[in-house]
């Protein structure tokens, strides 16, 4: 398996080049393009991988999922009644949507899916963003995990569209917190560094039927965890969701620091990063990586 | 298993009467709703049934895999430029989104993209609907399947959304032919009546590689089969593809007539009918009777 | 006044060179862009004019406001039920409101609304389009007036646009007759030649409490044409009919074919034509040359 | 005229108890909603008026247009590119159509269009609320003028919708201060508590040519104010604007504390006021006693 990492960290690597790294803000613009990392992690333990794979980036929206299970474990199936579980069919951070729909977002993935979950959790903690630190530490058997304060700041300087969403689902009656405080939390989760090694072994509890096996916690149930993996591959990868599953065939989540995560349930969880995004803000490299493992070893979910 | 198909039937036949025919067309609205049926056809071609296996109804949108996949045998990857991959997002007969993204509907499940296959076929074919017919009985394995005329006239005559959705297409350069003659195709095609046994056979290839073992046909690729599973996952159930996947966790494709069918890659095609329809257009105990399926056996190819 | 018209002629015809005539269809493509015409036609029946005052042109969405009050004199009110009178707030020929608003037109002045119109007058005449010809005849007072039919069949050759719009109102029961029948009818109407003195002796009435006096025929109550000047000045110029109030202030109705008709209630009623659009689909120096008119005699009804 | 006004009143009273008084805030809906008044003042300076026209009510919408003259004075023409002139379409606190027109709202009377010219304000005065609180009792001559703060903390509390805007347009880049500093300028202005003789003479310098005879100030330019009325008249009655030219035929504004105020051009200004609105939010009697003024005087200015 190492080597068909490396064979594939080989034939993606050109593609480095033909994407371009976010850049809507700062601290997110200066990350050095030319980087590649790819884990593996089995059921049984068993550490696989080529590139760069303990370099820490920012995960951003891959957060999404750890908030998304967190409020899950409390709040159980009570949480739909706040956000949906269908794919949007409109860019992540658009209103139109939300406006139509009364202010429940159309999924816990897209920006306002997000912050409704990050209001739950809000409700729920003394600290929403110390609970969430010690369960993504937890989870990825690394106590030295944290948020970048700076990229942390320089997202809620530029809050405007995310306020905005937030503002008009509270509009709505959907959201319980002060708009402002729950941004804060929302971006210090979202400013977690980690690498592709925490990242594989944090997700393996949804390869594992709930079951985290170097925390031995049940993060959720087999259900639940079987649950999240049907959102992630209807509605986890931006507006690219349909083409992920036709390229690759496995449920992911994606963030704009260039990382994606991807389960083969009951097998494996995979991490995948490089910087330079796609239209959709899907890392280039990282999805033609997925692709090449996917047809490599035959893992789509799809046949 | 023909047992587990009993005891689902004897599970969700009490479902029957808290759903709603579809009534859009008088010749669909009247059949009898108290009828459910269910088959599992094998990778192996074991047949297990239970209930009203052997009853026609009208297919409707499950001729648009059929229809999909006759497209793919002769466009290919090329098929791509005048439909997408995504989910919508919005109701399946919906005009905005055609509008906004100039006349590229979503995907080929929602009726603009079926429109927008049809069309592709309807230039390929000197006769369409005869092309489609020999196509379905074929798969099915049974040549006396055929389109009920009544049905097919009276949606014609009921034509306004559809015929609304192709003059918009073709008013943006996406429709080739006269609107007129392909919803004669497209409605003859939707027409269509088959049982559960008819359809359980009929999309076998997809759960086998693209290879028919009845008729000894390699219907598609392999890699084309896996990839129209993914596009039934993520689009395939209307706007409830993700429930869809959050309950059953199959690739599936639904019809107003109340059937469905899901896939289970690599090992099992089901079909599954019962006429009365929940608020998204999917057969109510047909769902509920998949997720019983699903939960029993552990079929969910999320984990 | 001739003397005035002829200034604003010399003033705006170096505009022509800077807009770009409309080209949806060849027919009328091939007009002349060097052109510019305007007449002013008192109440009390004099003429006044500059340029090619009696070159005949394409009167297009003029004949909007001819099929609207031919309706409002067999519907009155009644009308009111099937269209708003509302701006839009959308282009022209945008259907993502009509969907939103089920199938009701936010005004006669947008297409939907023309359509919607036509189809009132259809249902009313055994001969719709003779019907409104001999209509505009008698308010032009010049019997030889007709459609081009080379335009009509060509603007029906390009239907699409129209035909999806008039199918999308079918579908929501807000069209009764034929599609292809009162599209044939639109066409046939926007397809009429004029020129300037026919356009502004047409109109006289909207700016004479309804009465045409060379004509003696009373069109509309004086009441309704108050009103229809109302719906002019907010709906009349597509997506500009506030720039129209903030400019010029009168109440007007543009066609792609270069012509501008304005009402100075109570005194004059006007007609400008010049071939060349701007972006918002109107002459670009007939809205120039309305402009230098009101400034330069203080006709503005806004003070 | 003042015995008209009193039969008006008369013949409009019986519709109250049909409408709804304002309750998106407790403090508006506390209001008696058997109430009515209503002032002419002639560009002589004649007052006539009926009913309750000295009880003070809150202007709430009515004041953006004061900030926009006053933003036009500073700004002029530059003022435009900031926001549109066009009617909407839309409800007045829609963020559907901003977010496709990418932050620039359509005309300076939706929620969004007046939260920009607040903006506008906010940079250019030192403290935005007192100048723009002197600059009304200036124009009322009226020196006690002010805000209640009960409303204003009130409207700030339920502020989210409108800070929903603010920040979408602030992500556009068409917003430069603070967002909650400008919502309390925004919202103070909302509260001012006027009466019918306040406003009707405030706003006489819009039927005067932009002088205002009682100050002997030229507020704005005689084309600015001209220009204004256009843009009240297509623009100025939140999603009635076509209906209220249909029936009333002036360029007028509305509040959802039941004023309305209309402007006869080069004649009189008008303020009409009763709390209960009707569907569109405008004063179901306000807008009864202006369409009877209108006809009975021949007021329209189209006809």
């Amino acid at each position: 398996m190492n080597e068909l990492l490396q064979t594939i960290e080989n034939t993606v690597r050109p593609l480095i080049g033909s994407g371009k790294v976010a850049d809507y803000i700062p601290a997110l613009a200066n990350v050095n393009p030319k980087q590649f990392g790819i884990v593996v992690y089995s059921n049984e333990g068993e550490l696989f991988q080529a590139g760069q794979a303990k370099v820490d980036f920012s995960i951003q929206s891959i957060s999404k999922v750890f908030s998304l299970t967190l409020a899950i474990k409390h709040y159980g199936e009570d949480m739909w009644q706040r956000v949906g579980r269908e794919p949007s069919g409109h860019p992540f951070n658009s209103l139109v949507q939300l406006e139509y729909e009364s202010g429940v977002p159309r999924n816990p993935f897209i920006n306002a899916g997000a912050l409704v979950v990050s209001d739950m959790n809000q409700s729920r903690f003394a600290s929403p963003h110390y609970a969430m630190r010690e369960y993504i530490r937890r989870l990825a058997g690394n106590p030295k995990l944290k948020s970048d304060k700076v990229v942390a700041d320089s997202e809620f300087e530029f809050r405007s569209r995310n306020a905005s969403m937030a503002y008009l689902m509270k509009a709505f009656g959907n959201f319980e917190n002060d708009v402002e405080a729950v941004l804060h939390s929302y971006f210090d989760n979202c400013a977690m560094r980690m690498n592709c090694v925490d990242l594989a072994k944090a997700f393996s509890f949804l390869a594992n039927k709930g079951y985290c096996h170097h925390s031995g916690e049940q993060v959720i149930s087999a259900r639940e965890a079987k649950q999240v993996n049907g959102l992630l591959a209807t509605s986890g990868l931006y507006d690219e969701a349909g083409n992920f599953a036709y390229r690759v065939g496995l449920p992911g989540k994606s963030g704009v620091g260039g990382g994606i995560i991807a389960i083969v349930p009951n097998r494996f969880s995979v991490c995948v990063w490089s910087p330079e995004l796609n239209k959709s803000g899907n890392s280039l490299a990282g999805i033609a990586a997925l692709e090449a493992l996917s047809d490599h070893i035959g893992w789509s979910i799809f046949g």
